[in-house]
């Protein structure tokens, strides 16, 4: 029985989250609660669920599935998540969530700090 | 400059958190706040720090780390962190978290899902 | 033009490989390239293709398709790989790669270890 | 006793490969033998040993530590890998292994495909 359960665990696999998200989210101005909404999603996409409703996204945690909206809603119109066509067969075209804005303001952040820690270094150099 | 901030970014590496977990912390009778706490533990362990602070950990998060600290013990009086003693060299005692009591909890869950699905196929083999 | 082509390095994602699997491999039989084939079979699985082809995993290998068809043939004769039949949709099957298999052996592999490091200790007890 | 083998697995974690690297590497000219040391490498920087001797790397492969340590000279040499003196505490040097210009490679040829892309879209907009 052990054993049917651990098997089932290891078949499923896991997600990667980016050790430098875990540690820039907050500064990327995501609370906890926004950072696991983009987690979930993040796992269904990669369980090949592109479109996770409300109530599928909220079933996995202990908010409702309006609050769960609200969330996705201000994600999106503060530029973290989008939703894109996905054109899959002819003429078929269905609806994904894309998480490429968080990767670029992600990468902007690193930019800046890089371009600010030379800034520091330059200064230090000139005294 | 850019090549520098992405290089960066990878070196750094990705934690990596099973599907299992994500779908079912909820049911294990974790919430949002306690799971990224979970996580951020395991991403101080997995980077080398094995018994951060409440100031470390609330450092990456939004909350105080009076809060981080109240999380904390609670994860711990309900039985999904401890603390251990690491030997590390001779004589020397250092203290580290531990995620294992999730794990197991986890396994637990699992467990028990399987045996529930079995029963429910005999009773149907019954009727 | 370098940003894009990082964002395209984070929306494809990582795959997890269990650092015991790394450790262990070789314990359980398995060389270098029979490894890299397991984890190719994994990374398609992972990207939604269930059932690659051997000129699907040749293609990214240093390897000819007959060559990897050959190692993929030996994997399942040794137990590591298994083909099931996986229903879709109504009356249509399809056929998936399992490496449900190799996680078996993994467990098997762990717990003897820990069987035998436990009569160790019960020996010197014993002394 | 299960139970043990299983949390053990979990604790260890996993470690993170980037879906493109495992599509790719053979792209940058890497066969499979080197991807495993590379991989191996990557294990142990992530298990806290940063300069893994070739016997440590070939104790967990296939291979003899000579035949490993030839393949991370060809690594070196051919620019994927690379020794960086690491300041651990005042005066006390260490030597590390760096991934970085892999993943610097990693980062050229999916700029220079994305160039590539981009050129034959230009040329068939002219047509």
């Amino acid at each position: 029985m052990k054993k049917k359960a651990m098997i089932q665990w290891f078949e499923q696999g896991s997600i990667a989250i980016p050790k430098l998200l875990m540690m820039q989210y907050r500064k990327l101005g995501l609370n906890e609660l926004e950072f696991m909404i983009i987690l979930h999603i993040h796992t269904f996409l990669e369980c090949g669920n592109a479109f996770p409703t409300p109530n599928e996204i909220a079933g996995r945690m202990t908010i409702t599935p309006a609050q769960a909206m609200e969330v996705i809603r201000s994600l999106m119109q503060r530029g973290f998540v989008t939703i894109e066509g996905n054109r899959k067969q002819e003429a078929l075209m269905s609806e994904v969530y894309s998480l490429q804005p968080l990767w670029e303001k992600m990468l902007q952040l690193l930019m800046q700090e890089n371009m600010e820690q030379e800034q520091e270094r330059t200064e230090q150099a000139h005294i």
